[in-house]
């Protein structure tokens, strides 16, 4: 049966890369509230092929913020009831100069969807519900009880989420979660996802003065407030690259021997890694590469700006200097407990006379981990190896995919994040693309998960959390 | 003549007002090109005014960027003849969002007329103009000749004024130079500038990687163009607040004792000099506060930026980030030299893989000196101590007046800064502004400086060199 769907819908890739194509010209950046017509433009679009595929309840879930989008089937009383996650929301496209085709206009080149959530995360999205019209229209049910579940506010740290679940938990109930946000680790190398780092946030201004000064009336006499957010920045950091935040790394649970056996199953060439997007390598001495994305914190300032930065040359002592931190976080690292310690270091590393403000948007989400015998890495495994041949690697995501670790807490529930993504497509940068390979290989992937998890025993879902 | 002249031209205090308040209703940005037309309309507004007043030879003198103004009178033979400058040009405005009242809409409060450009220089440039007009319009002739030459560069470094003045360099011809820029030291306590401080600059721009990279995907495996920044900018001074650049206070001439002890005489509450502005105090060690300002040298970052600026979060790696510095200089310091050796200790200080790239807007000046017994310094004295019953002290600038060593080094004339903007009037900061009591008393001084250098033998002015 799921063979004969999958078949039909291999056959129909055509028709679901319209649906991503639609989706990318409708500019949804969650982060800019200039957006707000593209946000609901995609909002639109989506629920629009929601009731279009046959789904029940189709509504928007509001939490404060960018509404979530829903929508579920549940004729298949006594099977298990999958909640499937993915986000309409993609990150702001500047730096704009630097697309070769516009960010909003999907453009193929050499097998590939360029454009601002191409990977991240509409392509997966769209496959995801794709894969459930398929068996709604081709035969009028689904193996599975499913609800399409996708937010608007992934690319901003989830601000509204827990909100959105806390008051439609009942809508939400599920037995477990399949999430379309992630991505594969490698082209070549079939992978399973068994965990993610967390992340938190904050922005920090600076002051030094109560106004803009003129370096010819006061240079050599007063602080200068970009030196100190430099002098604030540098101490972040030992000079090898090791988190040099007073306490940090304390908390950090080390990986133990499997998990660094798993990543070191991954190959890795380290210095390729780097020089496919001209990096220069640096980080925490005594760990592999992939140790550092996975399985160790960072911390990076995404922002940093004051002063004059127009054309030409001012000689002024700016008054205030701000940056934007992001941190990932790994097994045993609370959010709030992380900020804190980043920002209790900053303030003791700030002179006096000089006042520090924090912001944070968002709480951000610890790191998450699935048990390698849970039903749902059984079930995706077993889907991936009769695919491509290959039984495949549990590997750690570097990023976060905070869901995760929300509807744990919060419904109880695993999730199995299964997307289609790979680390090269540029998300977050300009040029995103999305292989239009993944499209076919993505359908057929989720017709067979869909059908394999309606083999699987509700009530084993939720084992007990012997996670990491 | 002189105190008629002066009595007269004092009650015309309204009169130079809605001159100056015309002025800074024209916004003459010259570093951004978006402020072209408002140039074109202040050099307009000036023209017409020399003609007005009598001058001849009314013209732009062009050295291929923001040309100067010029306009002579020469009917005193025998008579010194004195160049006199100005700049038309202001610094830009923003941060738009921190002034009071507009910038280009010059507003009254509490005795003062604020306004970009209110202070730095257009007040004191309307003075110096309206003194030479009023010895035209009430007496048909000045006590000496004149030859008005207002920049238009000023403030980005004054690229192109070389190039001027080597290609006019026959009708700029003079005796000595009074400079209407610069400014008092002190409300109170009369001053004489005697030097000022050189100054050069560039922009820094680093780079990382080819791209824009995910933290989630390289967090932690890659260096951050911002944490190398921010690493280089922390190296350019020690926590005490000397500056650590290797080899660079080397080249510095020490200040000698007339200087320390001339500089002594000039009463600071460092303190207060701080509380004002709300800054916080930092400098080297070892020299008192008005030493730091102008007898050491400073290096400041005007500006510095990168990443993702916008609303909200986005969780990049940045590949590049910028900064733009300016170098304060002192006695033995080429502004050349300074800024190699800068650049040499970025360069030195920047780990492999990072890449630097430096440019360099007008090439910058070194520091100026006029010797005490210049008939400028006496004359200029002599004024002062007759309007204000008290001898001036002699004191530098903290700031820079290209002007002066390029003039001396082209024309081979001694310049006195005769200017009437005072330490507080925030030049280059949001909510700029000029007391208005400033304009009868400059107008005055200006009326008997003019009378009192009638009186000297032009020969004496070309004294052998013998600035410190």
């Amino acid at each position: 049966m799921s063979d004969a769907i999958a078949d039909t819908l291999a056959g129909q890739a055509d028709a679901v890369r319209a649906r991503l194509e639609a989706l990318i010209r409708l500019p949804s950046v969650s982060t800019d509230p200039a957006y707000e017509p593209g946000m609901q433009a995609t909002r639109a679009y989506l629920l629009d092929w929601f009731r279009e595929m046959g789904l029940e309840d189709v509504q928007q879930l509001d939490g404060g913020g960018h509404p979530a989008l829903y929508g579920s089937w549940s004729g298949a009383p006594g099977k298990p009831t999958l909640l499937i996650y993915g986000h309409y929301d993609v990150q702001p496209p500047d730096p704009l100069d630097e697309w070769i085709s516009p960010p909003f206009e999907p453009t193929e080149r050499e097998g590939c969807l360029f454009g601002r959530g191409a990977s991240d995360d509409k392509g997966s999205s769209v496959i995801a519900i794709a894969a459930v019209a398929a068996y709604l229209q081709q035969s009028g049910s689904c193996p599975v009880n499913v609800k399409l579940f996708l937010e608007g506010e992934e690319e901003v740290g989830s601000p509204s989420l827990p909100t959105i679940v806390a008051k439609y938990g009942v809508l939400l109930r599920a037995d477990a979660m399949l999430s379309a946000d992630g991505g594969r680790a490698s082209p070549t190398i079939p992978t399973i996802n068994v965990g993610a780092r967390g992340n938190t946030g904050f922005e920090v201004t600076l002051t030094t003065a109560a106004k803009d000064l003129h370096s010819g009336k006061y240079g050599g006499a007063v602080r200068n407030a970009l030196h100190e957010m430099a002098r604030l920045v540098a101490s972040l950091h030992d000079v090898a690259g090791r988190i040099a935040v007073a306490g940090y790394l304390d908390e950090v649970v080390p990986p133990d021997s499997q998990a660094r056996r798993d990543t070191a199953v991954f190959p890795v060439d380290e210095e390729a890694f780097c020089a496919e997007v001209g990096a220069a390598p640096l980080g925490e001495p005594g760990y592999t590469l992939r140790e550092r994305l996975t399985l160790r914190p960072a911390i990076d300032v995404n922002g940093m700006w004051g002063g004059y930065t127009g054309v030409g040359a001012k000689t002024v002592i700016p008054r205030e200097a701000r940056a934007k931190l992001t941190m990932r976080l790994v097994a045993g690292q609370d959010p709030e407990r992380a900020r804190q310690l980043v920002q209790a270091h900053l303030r003791a590393q700030c002179p006096p006379g000089v006042r520090l403000e924090f912001r944070t948007q968002g709480g951000g989400s610890p790191a998450s981990s699935l048990p390698l015998e849970h039903p749902l890495v059984r079930a995706g495994s077993a889907v991936l190896e009769r695919l491509l041949g290959q039984r495949p690697i549990p590997v750690r995501l570097a990023a976060t995919v905070p869901i995760t670790a929300l509807f744990k807490r919060l419904l109880g529930i695993e999730t199995l994040m299964f997307a289609f993504g790979l680390p090269d497509e540029d998300v977050h940068a300009p040029n995103e693309f999305f292989r239009l390979s993944s499209i076919p290989l993505g359908l057929r992937a989720w017709v067979m998960l869909l059908d394999e998890l309606g083999r699987v025993d509700p009530a084993a879902f939720h084992v007990k959390d012997v996670a990491q």
